[in-house]
């Protein structure tokens, strides 16, 4: 049994959101000065720990443990959204950091470790999880480099600036890593609403992300007639509009899109907008519907091209991710540990986030661990759970990978 | 006669130019440091011309014939938008003082001089038309140190900033000012199209500008079913497509109207806006109608907000305009001038764009000459207008000077 400390894990949760905090927010996007500090803390963390700690070549936080020759990995990310909340990615983090310590503090196991990881970007500031992505051999050195953050810039320049281009990139070893679990805060109402505290992830949805740009011809908006108008601005509010009837008439129940971002130039009270852009995003657990969708979205924005005096050139952003499958015997794992520690009050259920378990299981037999959001408020400064659900979670996670580790054969 | 010198005038136009030039266009935005040294430059050119000429307390430049007890005013503003054109408002500035200085040149007339202006933030940076507005009398000087800018800074500070707190303010003389007159681009394509050189102005547009403020609830953009949000930007999207539609619905022939501005917050592709705003104009020669207008967009605003999740608050600017007309008889002096320079080459229209010659005409009689704009292009780097234009537009408006300074009893 690997016995956590509760006090312990708090206080280190506590320790972390001091890096970025803002009123009950945290503010430590990827690769920004605070968040390279909040790693060089998590090093000596896990060093404390007593495992082999260093941040890796894209900016990777990896604790190991020493002389074992396989090891269950447990991770997520300690980078945040702009204006993020505290537990987001810090939670799985520091799950890790705490299960690790426990494990080694009741004498581990002979030859099976456990190894954590608090993964660079996965919130996509500059590239959406750029670390599991690099960990799961997703791009060569040369790949890497070249790569266009979000922002524009090449990842190449980004690692640079970051001082990070002479360490060496972790990487996934089958002979070594025999299985990723993760846990996270929900994110979503469902716990909350139905009464449960554990959710065990059986899936994850994939992600379709639209970047419309509408290049028309910017004029004053007293002088120039409605008919010989190419107005940008107006062109970007049709297409979201019809985009979004679109989507609510081909939904699946659980489907869901966005129009995240849009933003007129110049954006000025008398001038008709010469340039427009919109972010859509769209997201389902079925691989298959989101290829439909992205047709339909496509075949839309072409039509609309095509008949309207505004030019539209749709790019899909690279960082799209597909829906996965939680692997069953780890799921398995999870379920018997939340059933013995809270008969009843657990459940499974799809996430519909993003995570770096989506990038994992690709690669690796890969489970998820939820415990409930506080009025399912997420990416906000006022997302929160509470202590007593944070300490569950961290328990139900700990009886799993005791069972994992013990049972290594089965995975 | 005033016989105006057509390279004397296109050199202090590209002089004018200078400052702030960014490729083609300007940046010269009312009370930045370049708009500032423009009006030193100015006050000089002015002062050069033989004008008693200084920067007042709102910052407008204003030249005035010493020894004249009366004065026809010419003017227009030399501050831009924030990525604008080299013509507009400069060129009525110039055509003033090149006025004013051929003027002088043949002797003047007795007893009545000519004065000209250029006027502060007429694009309304921090408050449209300040200088024209406070010039006829808008503000007692308590009311204008508390008016607020659309930059949410008090007057009062921002000219404390400019260090124009210890100079007096113009004001309208009645018994001095017996006209104004203003001469500025197009900034339309109806002259180029429809192969006119000269526009003699019979009314300008009034404008109502409308600020919708959109609050929902900002969430993760995977987790929040659908049914769940409260989605601040569909709900911009949704209003400013249905105001789009019932606008286009009951516009008269030259009603146009404008989404210029639209923006959410945090604006980021995961995550659901918890806030939006957008910025609504419309333009109509007809007050009743604008006032119908305005009754029907807050109707559709307050019907929103009564059924939908999010809830809107719309608030009009404060600097709003109403339609005027320009006076019947300066309009028969350009016209005159228009016939005798170009015959049948000019035209009668209404003014699309607001100027300060809509604030002066509730004072004063005024009116205006336009020059045709190449391609219809305004408030943007691309503004221009053919260099015979510029300079048949000066002399169209010195005769039309020359015969209202001979004739003032009829104003």
């Amino acid at each position: 049994m690997i016995d956590i400390d509760p006090e312990r894990l708090l206080r280190d949760l506590h320790a972390l959101r001091s890096f970025g905090a803002v009123g009950d927010g945290v503010v430590r996007t990827a690769f920004s000065p605070v968040d390279m500090e909040a790693r060089d803390w998590l090093v000596g963390r896990m060093t404390d720990a007593g495992l082999a700690a260093s941040i890796d070549g894209v900016g990777n936080v990896i604790g190991r443990t020493d002389g074992s020759t396989r090891a269950l990995l447990l991770g997520s990310h300690t980078d945040t959204q702009p204006t993020g909340g505290w537990l987001d990615g810090a939670l799985g983090v520091i799950y890790g950091l705490e299960i690790a310590r426990a494990f080694g503090e009741t004498g581990g196991s002979p030859d099976i470790g456990i190894d954590i990881a608090s993964w660079m970007d996965e919130e996509g500031t500059h590239f959406s999880c750029l670390g599991s992505r690099s960990f799961c051999g997703e791009f060569t050195d040369d790949e890497l480099a070249a790569s266009e953050s979000v922002q524009g810039e090449s990842i190449g320049s980004l690692l640079r600036r970051a001082g990070l281009t002479d360490r060496p990139r972790s990487v996934l070893d089958r002979d070594r890593h025999l299985g990723y679990l993760e846990a996270h805060i929900e994110q979503g109402p469902f716990l909350e609403q139905s009464g449960h505290r554990i959710g065990v992830v059986t899936s994850i949805v994939g992600v379709r992300d639209f970047v419309l740009r509408f290049h028309g011809s910017q004029n004053h908006a007293g002088t120039t007639p409605m008919n010989l108008r190419r107005d940008a601005g107006m062109a970007a509010i049709t297409v979201a509009h019809g985009l979004d009837a679109m989507l609510a008439a081909s939904a699946r129940e659980a489907t869901v899109w966005t129009v995240g971002d849009i933003g007129f130039l110049p954006g000025a009270a008398s001038i008709v907008p010469g340039e427009a852009h919109l972010h859509l995003q769209v997201r389902d657990g079925d691989e298959a519907f989101l290829d439909d969708v992205s047709r339909a979205v496509i075949a839309h924005v072409e039509e609309f091209d095509r008949t309207a005096a505004v030019d539209v050139e749709l790019a899909s952003l690279p960082d799209s991710v597909g829906a996965v499958d939680m692997d069953a015997r780890i799921q398995e794992h999870c379920a018997a540990a939340a059933e013995a520690l809270v008969p009843g009050g657990w459940m499974r259920m799809q996430s519909g986030a993003a995570h770096d378990a989506q990038i994992l299981a690709t690669k690796l037999a890969s489970g998820m661990i939820f415990v409930p959001s506080i009025g399912g408020v997420s990416h906000d400064f006022q997302e929160d759970t509470s202590a007593d659900d944070i300490v569950l979670g961290c328990q139900v996670m700990a009886a799993a990978v005791d069972a994992i580790v013990k049972d290594p054969a089965k995975q």
